[in-house]
């Protein structure tokens, strides 16, 4: 018998309890499960590591909603404004024309360009709400839309860290590791694009090496680097290649991703553009992403920000289908604020979740799938990383984010793509991802029996109901250590930083590049070999 | 001009523009704002400390809800089953007497005590969906119940632990430390129970020792202990003492809370049972918490594990309303799950999550107040302890629960009172609160005019909406580092759990006692030092 007033005694009779099912029975049983080489590895250095196994990812609870319908009416008023009346900065005379053509009022002096809202919402109107994405493995082909969510890793960073060796400049051995990491995690179902700069690599020619390492190293689908029309031909190509389809297919069958980036306030990239014309004259999705910190490029207050990041992405979003009326296309937010005292950009605020959320609400409202982010400002794998990254991966579930980019990995503002966040990431984004799967609940699962067989005072650890259930009854982490704290001592008393750089080493110990059909791998390495010959630097 | 299609390069124009507003003027009117203590603080040592005003806490949005109604319904059915078929064994006679007395179904024997569905939930009926606890500060009065959400601070671990000292046994100044740390983080509402048990003082006095210090210490409302009677006698005294009210006017005001555990599966412990009826029959409100473990204490399901949850709640809520009819009472879950590899408790789990979200659903069934914890399971201040205390804040505040015990300084399941994990917990705390504050949707937030001030690749730092707005347009954290990775190495490198270490030791020396009546201490003291004549040990 127990007497306490708190649940703390209750824990150390967990402690004797606990004893009864670290039996060598059930020990034995729970080893014969693991395949032979992760039983090796077992043998060798502890637990192998387990997966969710890979599923689509919905969340089939309705969306969190954070403004009235009122309040957000208002915000596509003042987008609807900033449009029509102030328009947005095309830097690129294709871009101008196209744009001049189709309703669009435009200073070519300036390069400034408006539209009716009217005429906007009837371009936006004409953008599909969901889409496949179709990957060289059709097993790998991935829904967006609705309330599927998709995690795609980290890309970007210039700065490279793990434990061992702390921050330094990212090199080709590093992205392939990335690379491979994303592929052996089943809860990414996106590759991304560069998860970290190949800074060794010459830069005009970096992104084919970057393009060959996601097609050997993955199956998942990827993202073409879309500064400028060569880069994205090229990855066009070689996914062509890849998949053993022709143009004409693949204009069907969309199997790349990209981001397009606004330079907020209020300007597009003439190379941006470039790479964003040769996407969407092929039928490849864009994400069109606003930079939009309040504060800094965008008004302090978040209905102005995301007022702004709505009439960024929708004037951007009509130009996607003045090219190619129907083409997918995504609405990005990156909403944020900036630490008002440095200037620095702050991630995972409660202001980033909440611009998160009525992003979403915008994006059903326009009806367009939804990218985000999960980010973070910490400059280590520590407590801040983590619930920074928790407060952008619930907002991102609540607002029925479709894409999360960054999921796994991103450090420091994205400024360094770090190994421990990566497994970090995964363990959260499992978790989120098992949560969204709703309890059965049956005559077998109320267990009625199972109560009334175990007495007042007894414990549920030996019945046939547990028996019969406990190898997969709840989820089982990647990172998370519930050992007692002599047991987690003793075994080093290790944090979860040091686990997690231990298990991405093992992860890529494991790694088994996907199979590829014979030739492919020739086939890209003669495009890539004439192409280097082509692309003149700078 | 920025090109590139990394949201990366942008951070990096962010750094240089950064440089624009750490300007000596917006320092020096930073500096300004603070108070003398705190400016002399952040000369000594850095910033001061910053924290959200005191202020009600709601979640204004609508819970979410894992089940439909019809599955909430069968968990219902299963538990109504359980309370009229089952029964649940109360180890104390009188309990037994009362419950005889209105419609139980008894057996003397066994202690076993069954009640039909009906007459359980018209004893169910009679307690209130909300109540008012009265803190000897009026200012600090708190509702419980509706979309109201109360922190209360770590309960009950026989350890403590800092960075410097590492884990120990607790003590009175652990105790009375963490008391203080409670009293100046305006996001706890609540004062809690024993932070962490005082391992020198004398067992069967130590209650009055922490009474006293809850009282001196912070004016906000405390638990009492309710093993026994007597412990329940002395909290009611020295509350009416510290109050300046007398016995009728506390029953009409309650002023404390207590936490009732089952012990699962199905018993009521009987000292247990003696510390409910003291604070039943006066009017004070205890909060009832079953201990399923899904897998160890109750059904390896979720469903089972909540029907007997609700089971074991219910009938010792009913016995309350047979007591003392309409006396506040709350619902308390704490469903978790096990490792079923080791038998070890698990906490913040997507299980553990999706528990406190239907328990919401249930509490709301029922028209009761509702309490959860916020947990994890991990042995040091790190990744995992922030990540699980996120599934659980995050789950707490979409369930609208109203009491979030444990709220702060909770570690390794419970068995440890973390002085760094208390900050940390309060950052996580006050960062979800402030998500729970819509933003404003006015002309002047929609900020038309400084988006038409502010050229394309401007930027709003120095416009005047800026101005008006910079100094707390923002959430301003207690702990996240939002410096670049080249300053914060500079000073020190220091992860978040450094970071909070220096935060805690801050805040006491920062400590000023809530001002009280003269006289009280000494009436106190005296009422103390004759309980420790009469009551024995053992």
């Amino acid at each position: 018998m127990i007497s306490s007033n708190s649940e703390a005694s209750c824990f150390a009779f967990m402690a004797v309890i606990g004893n009864d099912i670290d039996s060598p029975n059930l020990r034995e049983a729970d080893m014969s499960r693991r395949p032979r080489r992760a039983r090796r590895q077992a043998e060798k250095e502890g637990p192998s590591i387990s997966q969710l196994a890979t599923r689509p990812i919905l969340n089939p609870f309705p969306p969190m909603e954070i403004l009235a319908s009122h309040d957000l009416d208002r915000i596509h008023d003042t987008a609807m404004r900033v449009v029509s009346e102030l328009g947005l900065q095309f830097q690129n005379e294709t871009a101008i024309d196209i744009l001049a053509a189709n309703g669009g009022e435009v200073d070519r002096d300036t390069g400034m360009v408006r539209l009716s809202a009217d005429r906007l919402m009837e371009w936006v109107g004409k953008a599909p709400s969901a889409f496949t994405l179709h990957a060289r493995n059709p097993e790998k082909n991935v829904k967006i839309g609705g309330n599927h969510i998709n995690f795609s890793p980290v890309s970007g960073p210039p700065n490279v860290s793990d434990l061992d060796t702390g921050r330094r400049p990212g090199s080709k051995q590093d992205q392939d590791n990335l690379i491979k990491l994303g592929q052996s995690l089943n809860v990414l179902s996106l590759a991304g694009a560069q998860p970290v700069e190949a800074m060794e690599l010459p830069a005009h020619t970096r992104h084919l090496d970057f393009y060959k390492s996601q097609i050997m190293f993955t199956d998942k689908v990827w993202n073409a680097r879309a500064i400028g029309r060569a880069r994205v031909t090229d990855a066009l190509e070689m996914v062509a290649i890849a998949r053993g389809v022709d143009r004409t297919q693949l204009k069907r069958e969309p199997s790349l991703l990209t981001v397009i980036n606004v330079n907020s306030p209020r300007i597009m990239d003439g190379e941006m553009l470039s790479g964003l014309m040769e996407m969407v004259e092929n039928g490849q999705p864009c994400i069109i992403t606003p930079f939009t910190l309040a504060g800094a490029m965008s008004p302090i207050t978040l209905a102005g920000a995301l007022a702004q990041q709505t009439a960024e992405a929708l004037l951007v979003i009509a130009f996607t289908q003045m090219i190619t009326p129907g083409c997918p296309v995504v609405f990005g937010g990156f909403t944020s604020n900036v630490d008002m005292k440095s200037g620095a950009p702050a991630f995972g605020t409660p202001e980033y979740a909440q611009a998160v959320i009525i992003g979403g609400q915008l994006a059903r409202r326009y009806g367009l799938p939804y990218r985000t982010s999960n980010v973070n400002a910490s400059n280590s794998v520590d407590a801040q990383a983590s619930y920074e990254s928790m407060m952008s991966i619930w907002a991102a579930f609540m607002a029925h984010a479709n894409i999360i980019n960054h999921a796994t990995g991103w450090l420091e503002g994205g400024l360094t793509a770090s190994f421990e966040k990566y497994i970090l990431d995964a363990e959260m984004l499992q978790g989120l991802a098992r949560m969204m799967v709703p309890p059965v609940v049956d005559d077998s699962s109320l267990a009625f029996e199972a109560l009334k067989a175990v007495p007042p005072g007894g414990h549920f650890f030996g019945v046939e109901h547990t028996m019969e259930r406990y190898k997969d009854a709840f989820y089982s982490p990647i990172l998370s250590d519930w050992q007692n704290f002599e047991s987690w001592e003793e075994r080093g008393g290790k944090d979860a930083t040091t686990r997690a750089n231990g298990i991405w080493k093992t992860l890529l110990e494991d790694y088994v590049p996907p199979p590829i059909e014979a030739g492919i791998e020739a086939k890209l390495d003669a495009y890539i070999a004439k192409r280097k010959l082509e692309i003149k630097p700078g």
